[in-house]
């Protein structure tokens, strides 16, 4: 995919996903203090003390504890999250980071409701489902009502107008694996623009397979948008669920199925970003941005989306601040509000830092999990790709080199990347992030230490050399 | 442990598997059609041929997948079990076995209701939990009370009796992994007798860490059992959740938490075994029972737990019938109703077959999943176990060896066995099967077809070299 496509849509969250690159088996060294040890002789000893302090840190780690079992799930616009902002400015003090503040900012609020369905014919039995984010409600006594079969979004979208009166679409099709989440983007148009196709042709509600790649019996929930025509009801069912539909479409029958979703708009709700840095030494006024999102949905604790991103992004500063090293640049750790639905928090933070964009030196984003980092990807413009080049070989020893191709930087550097703020990406394995993605099961025990460990790394050294340089990600 | 001690505790589900014996390491053979071809060439050439057959066979998928996609959960008692019994008339008279019937039985229902709990302090989050089954509801606005909290069943055993005034008791504790299912007698103390020690401090709830073997927000059910003391109710929550609530303990904190649970008794029910059978050409009058249940809990569809089973015995009788052998004696499959809840079908059959039970040749159920056989073990008897042994070369094609130790034959065979039927038991490998258990992953996508095939082919052995040899299990 061109840049030029990338920066075209860049405020969809796919961009962050479609515009990366990598071979699909890469293999992933596994890197311990032990084999660092030997690796890094050669090189830099400020960075091997880094990587070295990184790997035995268990901040990251202890974080995203304190995050997911403290606050747990952290709705966007909702009270939990406003929560999570107290328990994050509290949590930077701690650490001893400098000029925290909250910065905050108003969207529309929308709440879970009661969520059910149920085939009615020909063989009676529960579905487990939940509503996607932004679906407006069934009416309260549900909608019961034939189903018409679509294999793929784009079997919908190639209908006739017209024809579906009165029933509810199901649009199945399954989301295939990949290290670099290529899958995401194709399955989840369905999710995005299922129920706009589906009332177009007069359908009364939607659902859809959960876009995610585990056969688990978790509906992935996850934002959806309207487009002009009436606003119907959307859900999505777990896998083995829409197996089970699957295997009776195929048989032929007719199916009947009553769908009751109660999610509400609530108004107009406080959001915020939390900012915590360390101050340059000698240039304070250039900033790198190392972010993640505090927000999570509200079915999991937000484990791996995206309380490992705050563990990471916080503990690899933490671990610079320990070191007794001094950047020259300042490292604003920016924990973004309200990512989930729709780069609230990105966008507030694009406009409310409008005035020193120009002043961000680089930016990037923790926002794919909390597997190892396997390579480092450098957004647009040739002196950034070429300084990302220039740094990559003192990450090799953590197993992570350098790969061709555009990022964005993480979905909350889009609005900042539009605005030519450069981009670099530390690309985590994510073959089983869409496993748990959106799904209750997003908990904190799915979270392994040592590849925590060796994220932190990544970023540690990564923000100290991005500190130093004498060289320029932008370009002039 | 010894056989007597099986005996006395016969009519306990866990015996089934608290007597079986294997030892955790041992690896499990792959059976292809190819590899069998080679092994087998020095073998019995009846048997190679039902091998064969059996491999190649899809019999046994297709019911599970048919009884599992068309009813469903099937929960005892309820009229998806009725439904369910229907189906299995059908199908076992569309594969064309003889004497098909239901014997019906009546049992005490139960349903699941509405069920929420939820972390009010120190952390507010919602809570994963599902009654357990037989569990007294909660009132309608549900209990909110102090957590005392339990590292184990046995820690809250050893507490005074009271002191737990208006507490909720909360148990945790993990449960082992081990190919024999080992680690559920132990685990599931608390689920059967948590309520009932509760009860007895003054408890006035009762939450589990669910018994089970996996990492995933699914709370596992099961029944419980009340004493005399006051009915209180017992849930269990998922294991993230019980991780969630050991750290907030471990942190020292007090916790409050609300439930809610609105289970209910619903009266007497009718349940119903259901039987098909391949009349022996030369001593009908002698029968060989080979059963699974065909209940299951509600929450999932009731895939391993047990309509895998359902799918081996009447595939591997169908596979039988199909060769164009006759057996000898007769070859009864038995569909137990209500074993979930106590078997219930279990006793009814035993009962109502009381003055054949003599005539029963040896009796055996597969109730442990749909992953391969391991091991061919023996009940009670010298003349049973040496038997067994004569049989187990014949097995060892399929990667199945004999293994001392005494078996119940399975939990729907415990009563036959206690009034004297001979039992055998094909052991699976179950190291896997405490991950789904009763919960709402118990779904049909979870079977591998080959292994399920591995199955088929073990219990089609089984009931020719049954059918056909001058020798008895039984002890004279």
């Amino acid at each position: 995919m061109k840049f030029g496509i990338c920066v075209a849509s860049s405020f969809v969250l796919l961009t962050a996903l479609a515009c990366s690159k990598a071979p699909s088996t890469e293999t992933i060294e596994t890197v311990t203090p032990e084999s660092v040890e030997k690796i890094v002789e050669t090189i830099d000893p400020t960075v091997k003390k880094l990587i070295d302090a990184s790997l035995k840190s268990t901040h990251a780690y202890d974080i995203t504890e304190s995050l997911t079992t403290e606050i747990g799930p952290r709705l966007a616009g909702s009270e939990a999250e406003a929560r999570a902002r107290k328990w994050a400015e509290e949590k930077f003090l701690a650490l001893g980071f400098s000029n925290v503040k909250t910065e905050a900012f108003v969207i529309e609020g929308w709440e879970r409701g009661i969520e059910s369905a149920a085939i009615v014919s020909p063989y009676p039995q529960q579905l487990y489902v939940t509503s996607l984010g932004g679906s407006v409600a069934t009416p309260e006594a549900g909608i019961t009502a034939p189903v018409a079969f679509f294999e793929s979004f784009e079997a919908l979208k190639n209908a006739p107008e017209g024809g579906l009166d009165g029933k509810i679409v199901y649009i199945t099709g399954k989301m295939e694996k990949a290290i670099n989440g290529a899958g995401y983007g194709p399955a989840n148009m369905k999710r995005r623009s299922g129920a706009t196709e589906a009332a177009k042709r007069g359908a009364v509600a939607v659902l859809i397979r959960s876009v995610g790649t585990d056969s688990h019996r978790f509906p992935h929930t996850g934002q959806m948008r309207y487009g002009d025509e009436k606003k119907i009801p959307i859900g999505a069912v777990s896998a083995p669920d829409a197996d089970q539909l699957d295997r009776i479409f195929a048989s032929g029958k007719d199916v009947e199925i009553s769908l009751t979703m109660t999610p509400k708009a609530v108004g107009q709700q406080t959001s915020g970003n939390v900012v915590g840095e360390i101050v340059g030494s000698e240039k304070p006024e250039e900033i790198i941005v190392i972010g993640a999102h505090l927000d999570s949905w509200d079915l999991g604790t937000g484990a791996i989306d995206d309380g490992a991103g705050v563990g990471i992004v916080m503990g690899a500063a933490k671990v610079l601040m320990e070191s007794g090293l001094k950047p020259k640049r300042t490292i604003r750790v920016v924990l973004f509000g309200s990512e989930e639905v729709g780069l609230l928090g990105a966008r507030a933070y694009a406009e409310q830092h409008a005035n020193e964009l120009d002043q961000h030196f680089v930016a990037t984003e923790s926002d794919f999990g909390a597997e190892r980092v396997y390579s480092i990807q450098a957004g647009a413009g040739d002196a950034n790709i070429n300084l990302t080049k220039e740094m990559a070989p003192h990450f090799k020893s953590l197993g992570i080199e350098f790969v061709e191709g555009v990022t964005t930087g993480g979905p909350d550097i889009i609005p900042m990347a539009a605005a030519g703020v450069p981009a670099i990406r530390l690309n985590q394995d994510g073959t089983d992030y869409f496993d748990l993605h959106h799904t209750p099961d997003d908990t904190f025990d799915k979270i392994d230490p040592d590849a925590m460990a060796q994220n932190v790394a990544a970023y540690t050294i990564f923000i100290w050399l991005a500190s130093e340089t004498d060289k320029k990600f932008r370009e002039e």
